[in-house]
């Protein structure tokens, strides 16, 4: 992969993006989803790769966003809703304009790291859960979906997608459906 | 409504089908969603007649359920899913050739009473609040919707139907999907 020859430049790129807190989120997500990979047989510098872009749109500004999903005729319960969720479909367009990357498995990485979806790519679960796991992440529960990643990518990625649906329901907010179904998928795969 | 003229015969046909704690329950679910639609504007008669009907497939063995779903072509995923749900898909088929009931009003609210769906009627609210929420209903929590019903009918129904996706988490089963954009239909459309 080309940018594995220039690096710096990319990560120059990402970090011009977004402020100190979010680049340092971005590189413990890359780092600990190319820990996952070499654990899953995922391959480890595509999964570092979509770690360092996941979220490259994450501080845009909302409007520039909008444009981009807007352009690119995104479905409008995307638009009428949650725009947490707007960077990852946003940034799935974008590192294809931007940063030349024409890999579909990182891209689908990078479009589902939020949502998740039905029919999870390893290198989707490996992204999404490095996403709820790396070092820098604090919060309720998440020492269950480390010990649970260490074991059971599946079992991890179950309960930490379960948790963020109960977590937006406390909060009387609306579920994007595809966590339902990226949920319902993985605990009617799990054997316990 | 011909049942008016012979609710003994109804009520005696719902009894034979259930056990009696069962019965019990489908009494106060047809009073309490009497009680709903006299404060909701619905129309009371439909609401006790939903009621009596709700649950008529509950205690029939599932094989019987099963048979119901396939003759009528009913979705994989119904039939792949949570067997609980089996009784109210069943349900408004059976109360229709058993019970010659014709009223689409009354067969949905059958149907989505315990799984909801986006869009729903004000009959259909009723009788899956009401479900809830019927005087001998004991759960945690049920005392908020019972509070809610009295002030809110959907703030009730989103705070009941995001209890049941919370606990079918919490115990790792799936949700079914309809569960979902019901819950989503009911707090986009909240004020607070």
């Amino acid at each position: 992969m080309s940018w594995l020859n220039d690096r710096e430049a990319l990560l120059s790129q990402v970090r011009a993006q977004m402020h100190e807190k979010r680049y340092q989120h971005t590189l413990g997500v890359a780092e600990t989803a190319r820990q996952l990979a070499l654990q899953y047989g995922a391959d480890p510098d595509k999964a570092e790769l979509a770690g360092f872009l996941h979220d490259y749109c994450k501080c845009w500004p909302v409007e520039r966003m909008r444009d981009v999903l807007i352009r690119h005729d995104l479905p409008a319960d995307l638009l009428n809703g949650d725009k947490e969720l707007w960077h990852s479909f946003a940034g799935a367009i974008v590192i294809q304009t931007e940063m030349n990357v024409s890999d579909p498995d990182i891209i689908q990485a990078v479009r589902y790291h939020t949502t998740g979806r039905d029919g999870m790519t390893l290198l989707e679960k490996i992204v999404c859960v490095a996403d709820y796991i790396e070092p820098n992440r604090i919060f309720p529960g998440v020492e269950t979906i480390r010990s649970l990643a260490s074991q059971d990518l599946d079992k991890a990625l179950a309960q930490a997608l379960g948790s963020t649906i109960q977590h937006l329901i406390q909060q009387k907010k609306t579920v994007y459906p595809l966590t339902l179904l990226a949920y319902n998928d993985l605990v009617s795969g799990l054997d316990t």
